[in-house]
């Protein structure tokens, strides 16, 4: 049973490198050009800081998915994916829940600050001058709307993932005494 | 020393809460009126869609933390706060992981498209005709930064006590088989 769940979790990790990929890439490849304003302008992923941040760190956290998938699939699975309870490997399972947890807090902070500069592309604010783009570069805001979807199912893997990660962990604990682990089998 | 645990929690929660009520406090207070484009215009914290969800957000998730601090402190602690491996009382925590875990995220999204925003603020978007407002409202963009840093150290409160509900909960369980409980008391 618990290669079952071990089976879940290479599948989550293989599905949520897809979609990061697949987000950074519909953002990446995203422009528009248009004749706005007496002139031909283009509207692209470069134009806004939050996009930007936003491709890098979903590369950066595909990779890190990637690299613990590998360490799954190696032959050598037990040092990063299990915690052995009389071995020093409590610790390694303890960096990679760390690791697990900052990855879903950096990605779904970064497509949450990607999300409200699109918010803010479609609805402007007249207050202070800001228009509204999407009227003018429809293609470009939909396959934003799209790539953000994608981002957003991806974060719900990873929080997925991470769930995973923290039950293998903390069930090694004894339930009635603070951070003590369980020796006996039961 | 659960007992030291279930303080900790405790005092986890009322920091959040305060945390969170100072934040709100702060974006909503926030306001500054200048002479700008040969008129008076204000500067508030209701001209960005993203500074008003996020104070009805940390309203919520502050009194949803509140409410479970009352829970915790009342004579019936033990339906909310502890994971009882004999009783249905696994399903209630599980349903208060689940809370834990929302709130986190929503206040942590939150937070993120407000900083964004405020990013937006700062900078500006020189190829869409988007001005930067900071060098005009200096003191509304510094109350600003302020109330979202109060955010964040919030949000760092919310995952750790996500991080503690989540062991209490998991460390019921066999490390051995999936999903059983451990009625042996180890």
């Amino acid at each position: 049973m618990k290669n079952h769940m071990e089976k879940t979790e290479a599948f989550l990790r293989l599905s949520s490198v897809l979609l990061l990929v697949l987000t950074a890439l519909l953002i990446g490849l995203d422009h528009q050009t248009k004749f706005v304003f007496f002139a031909y302008r283009k509207a692209s992923y470069d134009n806004v800081h939050a996009l930007v941040v936003l491709v890098y760190v979903d590369a950066v956290v595909a990779g890190y998915n990637l690299l613990r998938l590998f360490g799954q699939c190696s032959s050598t699975p037990a040092a990063w994916v299990k915690a052995n309870p009389n071995g020093s490997n409590i610790n390694l399972a303890w960096l990679s829940l760390l690791l697990d947890q900052m990855a879903v807090y950096v990605a779904f902070g970064a497509n949450s600050a990607a999300f409200q500069a699109s918010v803010l592309g479609i609805t402007g604010i007249p207050d202070f001058q800001w228009m509204k783009l999407c009227n003018k570069y429809t293609k470009f805001c939909i396959q934003m709307g799209g790539a953000l979807m994608c981002g957003y199912v991806a974060c719900l893997l990873l929080i997925s993932i991470s769930f995973i990660t923290a039950f293998n962990l903390f069930r090694q604990y004894s339930p009635k005494r603070f951070l003590l682990l369980k020796s006996i089998s039961d």
